[in-house]
């Protein structure tokens, strides 16, 4: 189906919604309709509807939706099918971690290498190859990379930030906590671990004040 | 000094000066100023005056905050400081690479165990213990766990959400690309790596027809 402009909130929802019909078993549910999936996830069943109607044409009333189409509507607007090659900068014990979970795939994340600027390893245990800095930018231009993966220090990463820019990269995965400039044009998705640490601490703090 | 009530924006940009804080190599700044801390970090200065002044009274005119000080109070009001037991259920390749991951030390999160429907294997590579769900509520009250990770599939996080709670759990670090509802005094953080990467997936697709 054609393109629509889709919102940010709508896009965040759609993975959960994929996740849920990959989870049902084979042979069940040939069709499912917007409302038994809004009440399996425990959502909304009018931004159910809506959500799937912005991806999928394939709905038809008081059938829903074939499960299998609307599975590879979804997958083929979240970009699932397609891989995306990306890089990652600061292979420490995250940046292994991340460079070695097989978990993407179905993402269709492919992380090609890492790099950093005094690898302790030439490889991660998986055998990815970890390189020094210097080789990022060619690396990126021969393997035509376009999505690059923050793992360094929060005082090191704007600094990566600018050199990933630089090798070509359009969308940044930002595991440092802290805020990246970046011009325009360029997609910056933040997941701050210490952050989400330091909310829930905090919260558990408070709980165990109030218990006193 | 006496704790504020404070916004979640402040709390999830304190992370990122202990962070920078804690990079300066001994010995050099001493003494550091919400202005220096503003412009290594590429923030606003009233901000970062303001949020420094949230957390730590021993801010001097003209000279600012005793660094060790600061990095003190930061930490502190963290809860880095005081270790948190966290249990984490979903024992898959995200999960064991989480429970293995020792960069949480030092936001205190201290990872003791994880549990699986259907553990593969009786403890992770780093000898942190398996166990099945059964054992999940008496190993919480004898442990006295209030924090949980959640890292199964989407249809199962509502499931494990309310048997955390069950077992005494009031924070809850959600991986699962989907909403929990969750009774009030609970606090859920969620961290999704499926939407962080559909953002990008999307935003790169668009860049790339632009070209077209």
């Amino acid at each position: 189906m054609e393109r629509k402009e889709i919102s940010k909130s709508v896009l965040k929802r759609l993975p959960g919604y994929l996740s849920y019909l990959k989870s049902l078993p084979e042979g069940t549910a040939t069709y499912i309709s917007a409302t038994a999936l809004a009440n399996a996830l425990g959502m909304g069943e009018v931004q159910v509807r809506k959500d799937l109607a912005m991806v999928s044409d394939g709905g038809r009333p008081k059938i829903g939706y074939l499960r299998e189409h609307l599975m590879e509507d979804i997958s083929q607007f979240l970009g699932y099918d397609n891989t995306t090659d990306a890089i990652l900068v600061g292979a420490g014990k995250l940046g292994q971690a991340l460079m070695g979970y097989n978990g993407f795939d179905e993402y269709g994340l492919n992380i090609l290498a890492g790099f950093d600027a005094k690898p302790l390893v030439s490889e991660t245990e998986e055998g990815k190859p970890i390189f020094t800095m210097d080789k990022m930018e060619s690396f990126c231009a021969a393997n035509k990379v376009l999505m690059g993966i923050i793992t360094v220090p929060a005082e090191h990463a704007q600094t990566v930030c600018d050199q990933l820019i630089k090798s070509g990269i359009k969308a940044i995965w930002n595991f440092a906590p802290v805020h990246l400039d970046v011009p325009q044009g360029i997609l910056v998705q933040n997941q701050n671990m210490a952050t989400s640490l330091a909310v829930l601490s905090v919260h558990l703090q408070a709980q165990m004040k109030e218990k006193k």
